[in-house]
């Protein structure tokens, strides 16, 4: 059943679920789904069907109980275990992201990077070390990671993906350019930054002609 | 006839024009759609569609020519001009963005940066200012600026959007998780990063039930 979520249900998730840890911190047991639409800006009956697919039921004139819906949410999401990561290619990007996941809003803890650059090997970026690429096959027999980050030049990026996946690792957050192509079983979520804003250089321009 | 253009194919667009400066680095003057399609992992017959929308056509056994190519890619996606942008929210990710833009690798240029935050104004990022979030108001009068980066909590995302359209902003990159509501000629990308993550391990955790 899961999986028959649509994508944009799943994106919307994590931003009903800062928005409730937030409520909760500040005390407030319930909360109603038109108090969640007036905050993030979107419709109360899309709040209603985004959060069944938690399994939880807002009660009628109470609302949803904070506590239990963040429970839920952090579960159903993943955010709650433990999702350790590899980072392949510590460069302005990769550094960007371990910097950035320090602070655990990701929802995945970057356990170890790999690089090729000597200049990179040793660095402490985020609370993670920076590690000779090499290590990853030695690493990787040690330790169960099942995700990987991929932030490398586009070039080496399917060799390096399919390193990752011969070291058992399951589901690939892509951010090169490069199409990777995996054994169906693979996960890969591309996310190009430049992409994006390719995307919105684009329609700007459309715009102003 | 632009804005007909399907935002996969836009959103393919520069992972062809890094390909390609790093060939033209190398000095080779054509380059055929198989070749690109290879580097890429992509279908030839896609990347002759995608690279069409510059107008630019290969010729039968000779391909690309790379300058050329190279050239109407910049020139479609708007990475030679000077898009220059505000930044609203110099946290984790705003930072780390800011890091990254230095090396002008997202066709967009971060010329100041916005916080309310005192531990963060005065800051010195990626070659970028951090200023009073007050400041916008006067440096916008000053400053043609079209762009707009928001990497705000979730909960400001909203007024600031706004702020930022009355001071002329047309394209808003947002990262929060806020719904932006802003007048339709109003550009908004969405990027959440825990937004992608939550997809991977949603996927990820679907496939091993």
């Amino acid at each position: 059943m899961r999986n028959q979520v649509p994508e944009p249900t799943l994106r919307r998730l994590p931003g009903y679920l800062f928005f409730l840890e937030k409520v909760r911190e500040d005390g407030v047991l319930n909360v109603s789904a038109p108090t969640i639409g007036k905050a993030l800006k979107c419709d109360p009956t899309q709040v209603v069907k985004d959060l069944s697919v938690t399994g939880i039921k807002g009660k009628p004139r109470v609302g949803y109980n904070t506590y239990e819906l963040c429970h839920a949410l952090e579960e159903y999401l993943g955010f709650n275990r433990l999702n350790e990561a590899f980072l392949v290619g510590a460069g302005n990007l990769g550094s960007a992201l371990m910097a950035y996941q320090e602070h655990q809003t990701l929802g995945i803890k970057i356990i170890a990077a790999f690089d090729v650059n000597k200049d990179k090997i040793g660095q402490h970026i985020g609370g993670t070390h920076v590690l000779e690429y090499n290590k990853l096959f030695h690493l990787s027999n040690r330790l169960d990671v099942k995700i990987a980050i991929l932030t490398t030049p586009n070039n080496v990026a399917q060799d390096v993906a399919e390193d990752l996946v011969n070291c058992g690792v399951k589901a690939i957050w892509n951010f090169t350019h490069t199409n990777l192509v995996l054994p169906e079983d693979i996960i890969v979520q591309n996310t190009s930054m430049s992409s994006f804003a390719a995307v919105l250089l684009s329609r700007l321009n459309d715009s102003e002609n």
